[in-house]
């Protein structure tokens, strides 16, 4: 065979924000050590943007930019696809064209491999027998999907526990050390740029939530879509819980949570969870990003680092393009994960310990009133804290484990006490492995 | 080619303690799964041990028990060599034999790997092109060799820093939240089974210096014997430096510590230093490890997880095990790291910020005899602190960056003066990346 140098693959990029434009810097200034690792030199063959006239960063070289982003990929002289596009389309069908043509695909998309097209594509990949890779979708510069796909190939996964959102977890994060409101959080989140002007997808979930479903195949081997992640968000959390955490040894998180019920179920949800200062994930702060593994044999692993930003999005990109390089010329291709079909366990069947506030009316017989609630609903209570406040009262719960659906009863049946102002706070809790 | 289930690669397993029973409990629990991962039935040729006749745990199947190592390696009908041995020899000649005849090893053996006949080993594979694979041997269940060899391939990687020994950060876990002295730590490290009757490999930070010296393979492409780290255990450590750490927001931990330090020069070191409560290292408790990683492009990582123990080691040899099986089967190999000459800067070059404490005579002039000591070796002092007791102080530095040799200088001077009673505690501090 030829030496690495005198071997050539050329790569079509496809989209040039700041994930494509790292790409095509670190292309161009580590090439050496590319082709030393990948075993072929990695020449572009074109960069497909909306605007082939507008500026870019001088290191991109214009005569590749180009508008015809199918005609590129179609190009029979390019060899490897990476779509850094972003969005369902035209990335989606893109990305179909070059498996189509056998063409091994790296993105770094998210949205994408969450929706229905995402699952489709992943079954038209291994049908092809061609690499369909996406290290960077997943938790930006982590090197996770190799470490589920291969490291951990062998392993019975029970759950994975993921702060997968640096946008949420930096406002989180300012929460509980600056004692920041919300809203005073995100306008830092977003002066900083950690969050868009609408940040709807992130405080709401939204990106988790498709973290979450492609978690779930990596992971699981399980087919989920983004739309069909339970999902709640951190607009509702308030400066009391924040301090109810603090107090009681707990440090909130967004999490993305896949786990197994049972023999062919899974739980995939997103939302706030309080989880313990000893908990590793606790100490995961401002825009980082950490995934919490359990493994039957291999115990408790967590992989930490930066979830976005263009040189650490585009790094797991390059170890995707090696690794689709290598396997091109060896004609192999990456392990793929399973793509079962998934029976999602409704969220009202979880077992989980919750956290829970109300504001109650400051006389005698609430607490008793309170209590039976939780009782009727066989709802233990594990700790139970009263705080006076401006003629009424506020309690504080920590429950036992309960089933989801039947601490929703119990909040339904509190509301209708007269007794009972609002309930303020519900929020599940993480328990130490 | 025939279905995985038809195809069967034979096994030889070197070595029945706790990861060899684990190892083979899990070959056969989870047989189907890493039949379809693999891509072959994984089938025990014969396991070696000292002693066949000794006492084993009931899933150990007896009849496959033999003394002849040596036969079971060399014998035609095995494909794949696990070696769980320990120790230099034969482990050493068995996993030469091996490769010699072009069978692929997997091997926790750190010990080997990081003597000068590993290096030698290193070469063979890479002569043959057979896989010698050894997940287990740095950071037990931790995929961090695979992260390494195979995601951060393309990555400049600038600073390696690992909790790497178990045992040594139980003791300071419990030295820095009991308030524990270090001889009670390591007694109870010793009862709960974390240290060894004789715990000096591990407090004297042999262990750590030998998996600095596979790091620096791994991380770095350079080869390294572990006997050539610069080495400093926890023996030292006293309760005032643990309480002067909690004051200033640091916490001490056992680090091994490898960075590039110039074109082709490494710092390989292992020694205890003081870590911000604000690093992600800083969380890492009891007996777990973690690797955490500097990059150019991806920037920060950390990998957590279980360092020792039958299961979670016997995962990560599962891990290699597969992969070394798909790779016999396609005829490939691994990628496999360099093996760089090593040219090793002298700790004395290093530059680091650096925690000092210094029990002096309470006297007028001597602080001025001190800092004036400081100051002709060119360290910079950032923060000071006196402490008065029982007729004398405590003087308390952190110093500004300096070139250890200079601290040294300075601290050799500073033993010179009549009203130096004794330098009680030099340890390194790491910045927060």
């Amino acid at each position: 065979m030829a030496p690495p140098s005198e071997r050539v693959v050329r790569v079509a990029v496809l989209g040039c924000g700041n994930v494509g434009a790292a790409l095509v810097g670190i292309l161009g200034d580590r090439s050496g050590a590319l082709t030393v690792q990948s075993g072929a030199r990695l020449e572009i063959a074109g960069i497909a943007v909306v605007d082939a006239a507008a500026p870019r960063p001088s290191h991109v070289p214009r005569p590749l930019l180009t508008s015809d982003a199918t005609g590129l990929v179609t190009d029979p002289s390019v060899d490897v696809v990476v779509e850094l596009m972003g969005g369902l389309e035209p990335a989606g069908a893109l990305v179909r064209a070059a498996l189509d043509a056998g063409k091994p695909v790296v993105t770094a998309n998210k949205a994408l491999l969450a929706s229905s097209e995402g699952v489709a594509l992943r079954a038209l990949a291994a049908e092809r027998g061609v690499d369909l890779l996406y290290e960077a979708a997943v938790a930006g510069a982590i090197p996770l999907v190799r470490a589920l796909r291969e490291s951990l190939t062998g392993e019975h996964i029970t759950r994975v526990l993921g702060i997968v959102n640096g946008t949420t977890n930096f406002i989180l994060t300012r929460m509980a050390e600056q004692g920041a409101g919300y809203g005073d959080a995100l306008a830092e989140a977003q002066d900083l740029g950690y969050a868009e002007r609408d940040p709807t997808a992130d405080v709401e979930g939204e990106d988790a939530a498709a973290k979450a479903a492609i978690l779930a195949g990596v992971a699981f081997g399980y087919d989920v879509a983004g739309d069909d992640v339970a999902r709640e968000g951190i607009t509702g959390i308030r400066h009391a819980d924040v301090e109810f955490a603090d107090r009681f040894g707990y440090v909130i998180k967004l999490l993305a949570v896949v786990e197994r019920a049972g023999e062919e179920s899974l739980s995939v949800r997103v939302h706030p969870a309080m989880v313990p200062r000893e908990h590793p994930l606790a100490g995961v702060r401002g825009a980082f990003n950490a995934v919490f593994i359990e493994g039957a044999t291999a115990g408790e692993l967590m992989l930490y680092g930066q979830g976005a930003g263009g040189l650490p999005t585009a790094s797991a990109v390059v170890g995707d393009l090696i690794d689709a390089t290598r396997n091109l010329l060896a004609g192999t291709t990456a392990p793929a994960p399973d793509r079962l079909p998934a029976r999602l366990l409704p969220t009202q069947d979880l077992v989980t310990a919750f956290y829970l506030a109300l504001d109650v009316v400051d006389r005698p017989g609430v607490l008793a009133a309170v209590t039976a609630a939780f009782g009727e609903h066989g709802v233990s209570i594990r700790s139970m804290e009263q705080e006076g406040r401006d003629g009424g009262a506020r309690l504080l719960f920590v429950t036992h484990r309960a089933r989801e659906g039947d601490v929703l009863a119990t909040l339904a049946d509190l509301r209708q006490l007269d007794a009972v102002g609002a309930v303020t706070g519900v929020m599940r809790i993480v328990e130490l492995p």
